[in-house]
Protein backbone atom coordinates (compact mmCIF):
# COMPACT_ATOMS: atom_id res chain seq x y z
CA UNK A 1 0.00 0.00 0.00
CA UNK A 2 0.93 3.49 -0.85
CA UNK A 3 1.48 5.71 2.05
CA UNK A 4 0.96 9.97 1.86
CA UNK A 5 4.36 11.53 1.03
CA UNK A 6 4.05 15.53 2.41
CA UNK A 7 5.77 17.78 -0.17
CA UNK A 8 4.76 21.08 0.80
CA UNK A 9 3.39 22.77 3.91
CA UNK A 10 1.94 26.46 4.59
CA UNK A 11 -0.57 27.56 7.12
CA UNK A 12 -2.96 30.93 7.24
CA UNK A 13 -5.97 31.74 9.52
CA UNK A 14 -5.99 28.70 11.43
CA UNK A 15 -6.17 26.48 8.51
CA UNK A 16 -3.00 24.01 7.22
CA UNK A 17 -2.32 23.13 3.71
CA UNK A 18 -0.04 20.51 2.76
CA UNK A 19 0.44 19.04 -0.36
CA UNK A 20 1.33 15.52 -1.08
CA UNK A 21 1.25 12.79 -3.16
CA UNK A 22 -0.09 8.92 -3.13
CA UNK A 23 1.51 7.13 -5.60
CA UNK A 24 1.94 9.10 -8.89
CA UNK A 25 -1.37 11.08 -7.64
CA UNK A 26 -1.16 14.69 -6.30
CA UNK A 27 -3.37 15.97 -3.71
CA UNK A 28 -3.72 18.87 -1.15
CA UNK A 29 -5.18 18.24 2.43
CA UNK A 30 -6.20 21.26 4.50
CA UNK A 31 -6.69 20.63 8.72
CA UNK A 32 -7.46 22.70 11.42
CA UNK A 33 -4.46 23.71 13.29
CA UNK A 34 -2.89 20.53 14.71
CA UNK A 35 -3.25 19.73 18.50
CA UNK A 36 -7.25 19.49 17.64
CA UNK A 37 -7.47 16.00 17.90
CA UNK A 38 -8.89 13.61 14.97
CA UNK A 39 -11.60 15.12 13.23
CA UNK A 40 -14.17 13.64 10.03
CA UNK A 41 -12.67 13.79 6.88
CA UNK A 42 -14.30 15.39 3.64
CA UNK A 43 -12.99 14.12 0.33
CA UNK A 44 -13.62 17.02 -2.38
CA UNK A 45 -13.63 16.07 -6.40
CA UNK A 46 -12.95 18.88 -8.63
CA UNK A 47 -14.94 19.47 -11.66
CA UNK A 48 -13.65 19.18 -15.77
CA UNK A 49 -10.23 21.43 -16.56
CA UNK A 50 -9.78 22.26 -12.61
CA UNK A 51 -7.45 20.81 -10.12
CA UNK A 52 -6.79 20.40 -6.61
CA UNK A 53 -6.23 23.87 -5.83
CA UNK A 54 -8.54 25.89 -7.61
CA UNK A 55 -10.26 28.57 -6.41
CA UNK A 56 -13.37 26.83 -5.86
CA UNK A 57 -11.65 24.31 -3.52
CA UNK A 58 -9.50 27.03 -2.25
CA UNK A 59 -12.93 28.46 -0.80
CA UNK A 60 -14.34 25.12 0.21
CA UNK A 61 -11.84 23.69 2.49
CA UNK A 62 -11.45 26.95 3.77
CA UNK A 63 -15.23 27.03 4.99
CA UNK A 64 -15.22 22.97 5.70
CA UNK A 65 -12.19 23.50 7.95
CA UNK A 66 -13.63 26.89 9.72
CA UNK A 67 -17.02 26.06 9.82
CA UNK A 68 -16.99 21.86 10.40
CA UNK A 69 -13.22 21.57 12.25
CA UNK A 70 -12.79 18.59 8.83
CA UNK A 71 -9.94 17.76 7.64
CA UNK A 72 -10.59 17.89 3.61
CA UNK A 73 -8.75 16.35 1.10
CA UNK A 74 -8.63 16.49 -2.80
CA UNK A 75 -6.35 15.18 -5.77
CA UNK A 76 -6.08 15.65 -9.11
CA UNK A 77 -7.93 14.24 -11.60
CA UNK A 78 -6.51 11.80 -14.13
CA UNK A 79 -5.20 14.37 -17.34
CA UNK A 80 -5.33 17.35 -14.68
CA UNK A 81 -3.50 19.92 -12.19
CA UNK A 82 -0.47 18.99 -14.55
CA UNK A 83 -0.69 15.21 -14.79
CA UNK A 84 0.03 13.87 -17.65
CA UNK A 85 -2.78 13.42 -20.03
CA UNK A 86 -2.84 10.44 -22.89
CA UNK A 87 -3.72 10.59 -26.11
CA UNK A 88 -7.13 9.28 -25.59
CA UNK A 89 -7.80 12.47 -23.31
CA UNK A 90 -6.01 14.91 -25.96
CA UNK A 91 -8.65 13.45 -28.81
CA UNK A 92 -11.84 13.83 -26.46
CA UNK A 93 -10.81 17.70 -24.95
CA UNK A 94 -10.86 17.87 -28.77
CA UNK A 95 -13.39 17.26 -29.35
CA UNK A 96 -15.04 19.02 -26.86
CA UNK A 97 -13.94 22.20 -27.37
CA UNK A 98 -14.76 21.64 -31.24
CA UNK A 99 -18.65 21.12 -30.21
CA UNK A 100 -18.34 24.26 -28.00
CA UNK A 101 -16.60 26.47 -30.34
CA UNK A 102 -19.66 25.57 -32.78
CA UNK A 103 -22.50 25.67 -30.23
CA UNK A 104 -23.18 21.94 -30.37
CA UNK A 105 -24.47 20.28 -26.80
CA UNK A 106 -21.01 19.22 -25.22
CA UNK A 107 -22.88 17.02 -22.91
CA UNK A 108 -22.86 14.04 -24.48
CA UNK A 109 -18.97 14.26 -24.60
CA UNK A 110 -18.35 15.40 -21.58
CA UNK A 111 -20.56 12.13 -20.07
CA UNK A 112 -18.81 9.83 -21.77
CA UNK A 113 -15.05 10.95 -21.38
CA UNK A 114 -15.74 11.89 -17.58
CA UNK A 115 -16.87 8.54 -16.75
CA UNK A 116 -13.90 7.47 -18.77
CA UNK A 117 -11.96 9.49 -16.04
CA UNK A 118 -14.12 7.99 -13.19
CA UNK A 119 -13.04 4.41 -14.25
CA UNK A 120 -9.08 5.48 -13.67
CA UNK A 121 -9.94 8.02 -10.87
CA UNK A 122 -12.24 5.29 -8.63
CA UNK A 123 -9.39 3.55 -7.59
CA UNK A 124 -6.94 6.33 -7.41
CA UNK A 125 -9.36 7.72 -4.73
CA UNK A 126 -9.38 4.68 -3.33
CA UNK A 127 -5.82 4.44 -3.03
CA UNK A 128 -5.51 8.11 -1.34
CA UNK A 129 -8.23 7.07 1.55
CA UNK A 130 -6.58 4.40 2.61
CA UNK A 131 -2.99 6.01 3.13
CA UNK A 132 -4.83 9.09 4.29
CA UNK A 133 -6.54 7.11 6.97
CA UNK A 134 -3.02 5.78 7.99
CA UNK A 135 -2.12 9.68 9.46
CA UNK A 136 -2.96 9.95 13.05
CA UNK A 137 -4.75 13.15 12.93
CA UNK A 138 -7.78 11.40 10.46
CA UNK A 139 -7.46 7.53 11.22
CA UNK A 140 -9.75 4.41 10.25
CA UNK A 141 -12.78 4.58 12.50
CA UNK A 142 -13.75 8.46 11.39
CA UNK A 143 -16.78 9.20 9.10
CA UNK A 144 -15.77 10.03 5.82
CA UNK A 145 -18.08 12.25 3.33
CA UNK A 146 -17.58 13.10 -0.48
CA UNK A 147 -17.89 16.50 -1.86
CA UNK A 148 -18.01 17.17 -5.49
CA UNK A 149 -19.93 18.63 -8.34
CA UNK A 150 -19.62 18.51 -12.48
CA UNK A 151 -17.03 16.07 -12.53
CA UNK A 152 -16.30 16.00 -9.36
CA UNK A 153 -20.12 13.90 -9.71
CA UNK A 154 -18.95 11.80 -12.21
CA UNK A 155 -16.17 10.68 -10.05
CA UNK A 156 -17.95 10.85 -6.74
CA UNK A 157 -20.81 8.65 -7.82
CA UNK A 158 -19.25 5.84 -8.80
CA UNK A 159 -16.87 6.54 -6.15
CA UNK A 160 -19.28 6.71 -3.66
CA UNK A 161 -21.81 3.40 -4.73
CA UNK A 162 -18.93 1.16 -3.89
CA UNK A 163 -16.87 2.94 -1.07
CA UNK A 164 -18.73 2.05 2.02
CA UNK A 165 -16.19 4.13 4.30
CA UNK A 166 -18.60 7.28 2.57
CA UNK A 167 -21.45 7.70 4.47
CA UNK A 168 -22.48 11.22 3.12
CA UNK A 169 -22.27 13.06 0.04
CA UNK A 170 -22.80 16.02 -2.11
CA UNK A 171 -23.18 15.99 -5.45
CA UNK A 172 -25.00 18.24 -8.28
CA UNK A 173 -24.40 19.93 -11.83
CA UNK A 174 -24.52 16.44 -14.21
CA UNK A 175 -26.75 14.64 -16.11
CA UNK A 176 -28.55 11.14 -15.59
CA UNK A 177 -27.55 9.14 -18.31
CA UNK A 178 -24.30 7.86 -17.21
CA UNK A 179 -24.91 8.03 -13.47
CA UNK A 180 -28.33 6.76 -12.64
CA UNK A 181 -27.23 3.13 -12.51
CA UNK A 182 -24.78 3.93 -10.14
CA UNK A 183 -26.97 6.45 -7.64
CA UNK A 184 -29.34 3.94 -7.68
CA UNK A 185 -26.77 1.82 -5.55
CA UNK A 186 -26.25 4.85 -3.34
CA UNK A 187 -28.24 4.75 0.26
CA UNK A 188 -26.53 7.48 2.79
CA UNK A 189 -27.53 10.40 2.97
CA UNK A 190 -27.06 13.17 -0.28
CA UNK A 191 -27.47 16.35 -0.79
CA UNK A 192 -28.10 17.18 -4.45
CA UNK A 193 -27.87 21.00 -6.51
CA UNK A 194 -28.98 21.71 -9.71
CA UNK A 195 -29.32 24.64 -12.02
CA UNK A 196 -32.95 25.69 -13.12
CA UNK A 197 -31.99 27.56 -15.93
CA UNK A 198 -28.58 25.28 -16.93
CA UNK A 199 -27.99 25.96 -20.73
CA UNK A 200 -25.88 22.41 -20.12
CA UNK A 201 -28.12 19.96 -18.33
CA UNK A 202 -31.60 20.07 -18.90
CA UNK A 203 -33.54 21.11 -15.76
CA UNK A 204 -35.50 17.80 -16.13
CA UNK A 205 -32.21 15.50 -16.60
CA UNK A 206 -31.20 17.43 -13.17
CA UNK A 207 -34.04 16.11 -11.38
CA UNK A 208 -34.13 12.40 -12.93
CA UNK A 209 -30.63 11.95 -11.76
CA UNK A 210 -31.74 13.67 -8.29
CA UNK A 211 -34.58 10.90 -8.44
CA UNK A 212 -32.33 8.13 -8.90
CA UNK A 213 -30.71 8.35 -5.35
CA UNK A 214 -31.81 5.23 -3.31
CA UNK A 215 -31.18 7.36 -0.41
CA UNK A 216 -33.89 8.05 2.54
CA UNK A 217 -32.17 11.30 3.68
CA UNK A 218 -31.93 13.13 0.28
CA UNK A 219 -32.43 16.83 -0.25
CA UNK A 220 -32.55 18.74 -3.43
CA UNK A 221 -31.03 22.23 -4.32
CA UNK A 222 -32.30 23.70 -7.26
CA UNK A 223 -31.33 27.59 -7.94
CA UNK A 224 -32.32 29.74 -10.47
CA UNK A 225 -29.41 30.53 -12.86
CA UNK A 226 -27.26 29.26 -15.51
CA UNK A 227 -24.68 26.31 -15.46
CA UNK A 228 -22.09 28.48 -13.73
CA UNK A 229 -23.87 30.59 -11.46
CA UNK A 230 -24.69 28.77 -8.44
CA UNK A 231 -24.89 30.42 -5.80
CA UNK A 232 -22.09 30.80 -3.04
CA UNK A 233 -24.09 30.09 -0.15
CA UNK A 234 -24.52 26.84 -1.27
CA UNK A 235 -20.88 26.23 0.09
CA UNK A 236 -22.15 26.93 3.13
CA UNK A 237 -24.87 24.48 2.83
CA UNK A 238 -22.65 21.57 2.54
CA UNK A 239 -20.44 22.80 5.87
CA UNK A 240 -24.31 22.29 7.59
CA UNK A 241 -24.84 19.22 5.60
CA UNK A 242 -21.37 17.55 6.58
CA UNK A 243 -22.04 19.14 10.49
CA UNK A 244 -25.09 17.31 10.08
CA UNK A 245 -23.97 14.09 9.01
CA UNK A 246 -20.25 13.91 10.07
CA UNK A 247 -20.66 15.16 13.37
CA UNK A 248 -18.05 18.09 13.30
CA UNK A 249 -18.73 21.10 15.23
CA UNK A 250 -19.65 24.47 13.59
CA UNK A 251 -17.12 26.65 15.47
CA UNK A 252 -17.58 30.04 13.53
CA UNK A 253 -20.47 31.63 11.93
CA UNK A 254 -21.32 29.80 8.44
CA UNK B 1 -55.52 53.58 11.87
CA UNK B 2 -55.24 50.50 14.42
CA UNK B 3 -52.05 50.39 16.57
CA UNK B 4 -50.28 47.38 18.96
CA UNK B 5 -51.92 46.36 21.84
CA UNK B 6 -50.04 44.26 23.99
CA UNK B 7 -51.79 41.65 26.24
CA UNK B 8 -49.25 39.37 28.19
CA UNK B 9 -45.55 39.57 27.81
CA UNK B 10 -43.36 37.10 29.09
CA UNK B 11 -39.08 35.66 28.58
CA UNK B 12 -36.61 33.42 28.38
CA UNK B 13 -33.69 32.83 27.25
CA UNK B 14 -32.80 36.32 25.73
CA UNK B 15 -36.15 36.09 23.74
CA UNK B 16 -38.78 38.51 24.62
CA UNK B 17 -42.46 37.08 23.62
CA UNK B 18 -45.36 39.19 23.57
CA UNK B 19 -49.09 38.48 23.41
CA UNK B 20 -51.03 41.80 21.31
CA UNK B 21 -53.87 42.17 19.15
CA UNK B 22 -54.46 44.89 16.28
CA UNK B 23 -58.35 45.36 15.61
CA UNK B 24 -59.69 42.07 16.19
CA UNK B 25 -56.86 39.97 15.37
CA UNK B 26 -54.56 38.52 17.42
CA UNK B 27 -50.79 38.13 17.20
CA UNK B 28 -47.61 37.38 19.10
CA UNK B 29 -43.97 39.30 18.84
CA UNK B 30 -41.29 37.49 19.52
CA UNK B 31 -38.09 39.83 19.89
CA UNK B 32 -34.67 39.90 21.02
CA UNK B 33 -33.75 41.25 24.98
CA UNK B 34 -34.71 44.94 24.54
CA UNK B 35 -31.88 47.43 24.62
CA UNK B 36 -30.03 45.93 21.10
CA UNK B 37 -31.68 48.70 18.52
CA UNK B 38 -33.78 48.07 15.87
CA UNK B 39 -34.16 44.80 13.84
CA UNK B 40 -35.80 43.67 10.70
CA UNK B 41 -38.92 42.00 10.93
CA UNK B 42 -39.79 38.96 10.12
CA UNK B 43 -43.85 37.73 9.55
CA UNK B 44 -44.68 34.17 9.66
CA UNK B 45 -48.14 32.35 8.75
CA UNK B 46 -49.20 29.01 10.17
CA UNK B 47 -50.42 26.39 8.54
CA UNK B 48 -54.21 24.84 8.51
CA UNK B 49 -55.68 24.25 11.62
CA UNK B 50 -53.04 25.53 13.75
CA UNK B 51 -52.12 28.98 15.59
CA UNK B 52 -50.10 31.92 15.83
CA UNK B 53 -48.28 30.14 19.00
CA UNK B 54 -48.48 26.45 17.56
CA UNK B 55 -45.30 24.44 18.45
CA UNK B 56 -43.95 25.10 14.39
CA UNK B 57 -44.12 28.96 15.13
CA UNK B 58 -42.33 28.85 18.40
CA UNK B 59 -38.94 26.89 17.28
CA UNK B 60 -39.26 28.70 14.22
CA UNK B 61 -39.30 32.20 16.25
CA UNK B 62 -36.81 30.99 18.88
CA UNK B 63 -34.69 30.21 15.70
CA UNK B 64 -35.13 33.90 13.69
CA UNK B 65 -34.37 35.64 16.74
CA UNK B 66 -31.52 33.64 18.13
CA UNK B 67 -30.02 33.49 14.90
CA UNK B 68 -30.90 36.48 13.31
CA UNK B 69 -31.53 39.00 15.98
CA UNK B 70 -34.97 39.52 13.91
CA UNK B 71 -37.76 40.51 15.55
CA UNK B 72 -41.03 37.70 14.55
CA UNK B 73 -44.72 38.01 14.44
CA UNK B 74 -47.36 35.92 13.80
CA UNK B 75 -51.17 36.41 13.58
CA UNK B 76 -54.08 34.05 13.56
CA UNK B 77 -55.81 33.37 10.23
CA UNK B 78 -58.90 33.91 10.41
CA UNK B 79 -61.35 31.13 12.03
CA UNK B 80 -57.82 30.21 13.70
CA UNK B 81 -56.56 30.28 17.40
CA UNK B 82 -59.67 31.30 19.20
CA UNK B 83 -61.28 33.50 16.46
CA UNK B 84 -64.59 33.17 15.73
CA UNK B 85 -65.40 30.74 12.34
CA UNK B 86 -68.57 31.53 9.69
CA UNK B 87 -70.81 29.25 8.84
CA UNK B 88 -68.87 29.14 5.47
CA UNK B 89 -65.38 28.05 7.40
CA UNK B 90 -68.01 25.45 9.40
CA UNK B 91 -69.06 23.87 6.13
CA UNK B 92 -66.01 24.21 3.94
CA UNK B 93 -64.09 22.16 7.25
CA UNK B 94 -66.65 19.74 7.12
CA UNK B 95 -65.93 18.83 3.50
CA UNK B 96 -62.65 18.91 4.24
CA UNK B 97 -62.72 16.29 7.17
CA UNK B 98 -65.36 14.46 5.27
CA UNK B 99 -63.09 13.78 2.56
CA UNK B 100 -60.61 12.73 4.63
CA UNK B 101 -62.30 10.41 6.30
CA UNK B 102 -63.26 8.50 3.24
CA UNK B 103 -59.04 9.16 1.89
CA UNK B 104 -60.64 10.96 -1.13
CA UNK B 105 -58.01 14.11 -2.24
CA UNK B 106 -58.06 16.83 -0.29
CA UNK B 107 -56.06 19.32 -2.64
CA UNK B 108 -59.28 20.88 -4.23
CA UNK B 109 -60.98 21.90 -0.98
CA UNK B 110 -57.97 22.71 1.06
CA UNK B 111 -56.84 25.54 -2.34
CA UNK B 112 -60.65 26.92 -2.21
CA UNK B 113 -60.77 27.43 1.15
CA UNK B 114 -57.36 28.63 1.63
CA UNK B 115 -58.09 30.94 -0.87
CA UNK B 116 -60.94 32.21 0.70
CA UNK B 117 -59.35 32.96 3.78
CA UNK B 118 -56.27 35.27 2.33
CA UNK B 119 -59.06 37.50 1.00
CA UNK B 120 -59.50 37.87 4.84
CA UNK B 121 -56.19 37.48 5.83
CA UNK B 122 -54.26 39.71 3.49
CA UNK B 123 -55.66 43.19 4.82
CA UNK B 124 -55.38 41.81 8.05
CA UNK B 125 -51.80 41.31 7.68
CA UNK B 126 -51.12 44.98 5.71
CA UNK B 127 -53.61 46.57 9.23
CA UNK B 128 -50.46 44.48 11.37
CA UNK B 129 -47.21 45.40 9.37
CA UNK B 130 -48.98 48.89 9.57
CA UNK B 131 -49.29 48.91 13.38
CA UNK B 132 -46.33 46.68 14.37
CA UNK B 133 -44.19 48.88 12.34
CA UNK B 134 -45.12 52.20 14.25
CA UNK B 135 -42.99 50.25 17.33
CA UNK B 136 -39.42 52.21 18.01
CA UNK B 137 -37.79 49.00 17.88
CA UNK B 138 -39.26 47.92 14.20
CA UNK B 139 -39.94 51.12 12.66
CA UNK B 140 -41.08 51.93 8.99
CA UNK B 141 -37.81 51.75 7.45
CA UNK B 142 -36.35 48.44 8.39
CA UNK B 143 -36.42 45.56 5.89
CA UNK B 144 -39.33 42.32 6.22
CA UNK B 145 -39.83 39.20 5.66
CA UNK B 146 -42.48 36.78 5.29
CA UNK B 147 -42.38 33.09 6.32
CA UNK B 148 -45.20 30.32 5.97
CA UNK B 149 -45.83 27.22 4.78
CA UNK B 150 -48.81 25.24 3.50
CA UNK B 151 -51.95 27.89 4.51
CA UNK B 152 -48.67 30.19 5.26
CA UNK B 153 -48.10 29.49 2.15
CA UNK B 154 -51.56 29.96 0.56
CA UNK B 155 -51.66 33.33 2.35
CA UNK B 156 -48.33 34.49 2.29
CA UNK B 157 -47.88 34.46 -1.88
CA UNK B 158 -51.07 36.95 -2.41
CA UNK B 159 -49.86 38.91 0.27
CA UNK B 160 -46.10 39.01 -1.19
CA UNK B 161 -47.33 39.70 -4.30
CA UNK B 162 -49.12 43.51 -3.64
CA UNK B 163 -46.68 43.84 -0.28
CA UNK B 164 -43.64 46.23 -1.77
CA UNK B 165 -42.78 45.97 2.55
CA UNK B 166 -41.77 42.31 2.12
CA UNK B 167 -38.52 41.89 0.60
CA UNK B 168 -37.86 38.12 0.54
CA UNK B 169 -39.95 35.06 1.86
CA UNK B 170 -39.60 31.67 2.00
CA UNK B 171 -42.92 29.90 0.87
CA UNK B 172 -43.75 26.36 0.46
CA UNK B 173 -46.09 22.82 0.49
CA UNK B 174 -48.55 23.87 -1.66
CA UNK B 175 -50.66 23.63 -5.48
CA UNK B 176 -50.01 25.85 -8.02
CA UNK B 177 -53.65 25.81 -9.01
CA UNK B 178 -54.46 28.64 -6.70
CA UNK B 179 -51.45 30.68 -6.76
CA UNK B 180 -49.64 30.37 -9.61
CA UNK B 181 -50.69 34.19 -11.46
CA UNK B 182 -50.05 35.71 -7.73
CA UNK B 183 -46.92 33.82 -7.98
CA UNK B 184 -45.69 35.70 -11.39
CA UNK B 185 -45.58 38.31 -9.40
CA UNK B 186 -43.69 38.28 -7.10
CA UNK B 187 -40.07 39.02 -7.91
CA UNK B 188 -38.16 39.53 -4.22
CA UNK B 189 -36.01 36.49 -3.56
CA UNK B 190 -37.82 33.35 -2.23
CA UNK B 191 -36.50 29.59 -1.11
CA UNK B 192 -39.55 27.08 -1.67
CA UNK B 193 -39.60 23.91 0.12
CA UNK B 194 -41.57 20.60 -1.09
CA UNK B 195 -41.56 17.34 -0.26
CA UNK B 196 -40.52 14.98 -3.26
CA UNK B 197 -43.21 11.73 -1.74
CA UNK B 198 -46.05 14.42 -0.28
CA UNK B 199 -48.74 12.05 -0.88
CA UNK B 200 -51.21 15.45 -1.20
CA UNK B 201 -49.42 17.60 -3.52
CA UNK B 202 -47.86 15.96 -6.53
CA UNK B 203 -44.09 16.84 -6.97
CA UNK B 204 -44.51 17.84 -9.78
CA UNK B 205 -46.92 20.84 -8.76
CA UNK B 206 -44.49 21.78 -6.14
CA UNK B 207 -42.05 22.45 -8.88
CA UNK B 208 -44.26 23.93 -11.26
CA UNK B 209 -45.54 26.46 -8.76
CA UNK B 210 -41.64 27.09 -8.10
CA UNK B 211 -41.17 27.81 -11.66
CA UNK B 212 -44.10 30.59 -12.02
CA UNK B 213 -42.28 33.28 -9.22
CA UNK B 214 -40.58 35.86 -11.17
CA UNK B 215 -38.26 36.00 -8.71
CA UNK B 216 -34.22 36.45 -10.55
CA UNK B 217 -33.49 34.89 -6.87
CA UNK B 218 -35.17 31.49 -5.87
CA UNK B 219 -34.12 28.50 -4.35
CA UNK B 220 -36.06 24.97 -4.35
CA UNK B 221 -34.97 22.46 -1.21
CA UNK B 222 -36.85 19.46 -2.13
CA UNK B 223 -36.42 16.76 0.66
CA UNK B 224 -37.34 13.15 0.15
CA UNK B 225 -40.59 12.43 2.24
CA UNK B 226 -44.23 12.46 2.87
CA UNK B 227 -46.01 15.89 3.27
CA UNK B 228 -45.31 16.03 7.12
CA UNK B 229 -42.08 14.98 7.20
CA UNK B 230 -39.95 18.40 6.52
CA UNK B 231 -37.04 18.04 7.96
CA UNK B 232 -36.54 20.77 10.64
CA UNK B 233 -33.01 21.92 9.59
CA UNK B 234 -35.16 23.52 6.79
CA UNK B 235 -35.85 26.04 9.23
CA UNK B 236 -32.23 26.30 9.98
CA UNK B 237 -31.88 27.20 6.04
CA UNK B 238 -34.48 30.14 6.45
CA UNK B 239 -33.13 31.34 9.05
CA UNK B 240 -29.89 31.65 6.70
CA UNK B 241 -31.91 33.14 3.89
CA UNK B 242 -33.47 35.58 6.09
CA UNK B 243 -30.17 36.66 7.55
CA UNK B 244 -28.47 36.90 3.96
CA UNK B 245 -31.66 39.10 2.09
CA UNK B 246 -32.20 41.32 5.72
CA UNK B 247 -29.09 41.52 6.82
CA UNK B 248 -29.56 40.33 10.38
CA UNK B 249 -26.54 38.79 11.85
CA UNK B 250 -25.86 35.27 13.17
CA UNK B 251 -25.35 35.62 16.72
CA UNK B 252 -25.14 32.22 17.70
CA UNK B 253 -24.65 28.57 15.15
CA UNK B 254 -27.65 27.76 13.47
Amino acid sequence: MNSVQFTAQTSSNGVVERDFTVGGVTGALWSPTPGTGRAPLVLMGHGGGNHRKSPAMLGRAQRLVAGGGFHVATIDAPGHGGRPRTEHDEREIAVMQQAMAVGEPVGPIVQRHNAHLAERAVPEWQATLDALQELPEIGTDGPVGYFGLNMGTAIGVPLTAIEPRITAAVFGLFWPESLARAARQITVPIEFALQWDDEHIPCESGLTLFDAFASKDKTLHANAGRHKELPRFEADSAVHFFVRHLGGAVTSPA
